[in-house]
């Protein structure tokens, strides 16, 4: 493959993305953690280098045939996006349940949109059959090789501006950016060091590499949406194979935890799948290493982004769900919200439920939700609750 | 003012914060917007540059005394981490409903924090007895000449990369970010606009131009608790009079929705006080100009990013509240659930409360929340329900 060459047709149509020192992550790690931020890349995501690279490549007769793809998420808006810019008709079939904003940003780009099935496999299998019946080239998310040239352009730019990379950190969906990245770094830095991550709940690279070879997975099961694959491509196994040196799997707390850290103090909102090479630093046995994890994209919907910062909150104590049971006579309802402004939290919810308990008339149960400062600000309120002769659960 | 001097001083200190191109935001305000990131700045606001001039210029008699600043925010960490590099003791005092998490970082910086008073004006007092005791230096947050040098380096930065800037938009607080980029912008280049923007529910800058003098607020009311001012300094006031084109105001509603524009658009998290210029962008009367939105800073807790985004969703139609009565017999449940999925809503809360109504046996009434895709779609929810006899409010 020709990383040089592909670098060369993305010249004008990438936005840098310069390494982001990470003093958290660095910190966390034991090691120089440098980010390559590809959640700031044009589209939200590096979709768009192995899209132009694969697009750009064409004949001029499949050009004019115009170009087809099935996606939910990223793909979609880069073919869209690289096709017009090439001046080419590009057509993307979705699943009906694309969430309506994806749908509209790729309709933006100048795509035509197709909505058909609940869920990928059908829109993959009409595109399949548009491609049949009206001769449009299908461009393929991961299995294919001008893409992955397109996708191995990242290695490129990081080798460029950090040298001394030791280890480069890469999600793995269906395994397009790590088998180019992967082969493009070794191809210029052979003693380099390549690990992959996937999601727990969709590891199909690990089993892949666990059976030698390439298998199907019964469900995908993970919050990191763009890499829920059930099956990495073939000639992608090929490359993770001869170029991965380590797969590691994180689950969806590890990457809620890293999500809320990113934001905090990067300031920067990458989607799940993006945040996996993060969530995994924690993981590596490396130390004192010069590592760059790949954030591979930032494409995520308000309402998860929302999600996922109230799924941290939770997990981080500082939201903080508890009852108590008091007498059900006036004036406990007060001395509970008295005791609570004591400990210095603040109630976001207070619902009281009369009907669970049997012995209505001796107990209520109230159901109170709060903010507070973490876990030892929380023993703190129960302390108080405690002294004042109340049990929390 | 030496601008150039001071840029120098800061060389080494800062992160390039580089500008960014909007597509979003250039086509919302009919102009070519181009953010100035200082969120990305170390420690996560422009704060650093003033403090680093300031206590970089001292004695060293002044500086073997030490400094000494209060703040509950991003001055906060710009003097703790500004002494430490420059090897200075360095006092915060801090009101005590500082959330933790803020005063962790300043430690983390190396300064001594001093938890003292209810609300910043008693911290404020604190450092001034301070300053008198222990004979510490105190450092302003905007009503020094060194501190406006520091902060003016901006100007620099944005006319050093986009000579052919028209208008810059600064957040206006106390006054020291605007003062030192007017100044210095107007130096290089006389022609230059310079909007300020400030809450509308502290817009003591406003007030003060109206009447000509320096003025108190009677409150501060406005979710931007960076700029949430009552009264901007002396110092400042002149400058503004002297180098400020124009000073808008924004308010609540208008930074959520420009917040979430930023996060959704541009993956990036800023506080709401260095929104204000984003928000103010539709409010100029500019077009087709060159124009640079100073974003200052990106210091929020994750509760309130978690907040704002819940907000945005509410008003964009995105999270829809209603409630409907239904009669109060077996099964209606279940046809409410199933229009709601008829019309391709998600339901995120439901209750109903059969308390409400005076008329027990008659109707209750069920109070739902639902994840839809905007206006459209609540429309199309409404007409479902209309259909089949039911009434929304």
């Amino acid at each position: 493959m020709n990383f040089n060459q592909a670098r060369e047709h993305l010249k004008n149509v990438l936005l840098p993305t310069h390494l982001i020192y990470s003093p958290i992550f660095s910190e966390e790690s034991g090691n120089q953690i440098y980010i390559k931020p590809e959640n700031l890349q044009k589209t939200g995501a590096f979709k768009i280098r192995g899209a132009y690279n694969k697009i750009l490549k064409l004949t001029d007769d499949e050009k004019k045939r115009g170009v087809i793809a099935s996606s939910a998420g990223n793909h979609a808006q880069g073919v869209a996006y690289a096709a017009r810019e090439l001046g080419i008709k590009a057509v993307i079939v979705m699943p009906t349940t694309t969430p309506l904003i994806k749908v509209e940003s790729t309709k933006k780009y100048g795509a035509e949109v197709v909505l058909h099935g609940d869920v990928y496999d059908d829109a993959y299998q009409k595109a399949k059959e548009l491609e049949a019946q009206e001769g449009y080239v299908f461009v393929h998310p991961f299995n294919d090789q001008d893409v992955l040239e397109g996708q191995g352009t990242i290695a490129l730019d990081i080798l460029d501006e950090l040298p001394q990379t030791d280890v480069i950190v890469v999600p793995i969906g269906g395994g397009g950016l790590i088998s180019g990245i992967a082969c493009a770094a070794k191809q210029i830095k052979p003693s380099i060091k390549i690990v992959g991550v996937e999601p727990s709940g969709a590891a199909s690279a690990t089993e892949a590499l666990k059976k030698n070879k390439v298998i199907t997975l019964p469900e995908a099961n993970t919050i990191a949406d763009g890499t829920a694959v059930k099956r990495i491509g073939e000639l992608n196994f090929d490359y993770i194979k001869q170029y991965v040196d380590e797969v590691v799997t994180v689950d969806d707390y590890e990457l809620t935890e890293a999500f809320l850290l990113l934001a905090e103090k990067h300031k920067l909102i990458a989607e799940n799948s993006g945040i996996l090479p993060l969530a995994a630093l924690k993981k590596l046995e490396d130390k004192g290493k010069n590592i760059v994890p790949v954030v591979s994209g930032g494409n995520m919907d308000v309402l998860m982004i929302s999600s996922m910062i109230n799924k941290g909150l939770i997990s981080r104590n500082r939201i903080f769900n508890f009852s108590v049971n008091i007498p059900d006579r006036p004036g406990e309802l007060a001395k509970i919200t008295h005791i609570i402004a004591q400990a210095g939290a603040n109630i976001v919810k207070l619902a009281h439920n009369q009907f669970k308990n049997l012995s209505r008339f001796r107990d209520k149960e109230v159901q109170i939700t709060v903010e507070t400062n973490g876990s030892a600000h929380i023993q703190k309120l129960i302390e108080l609750f405690e002294e004042k002769g109340y049990k929390i659960s």
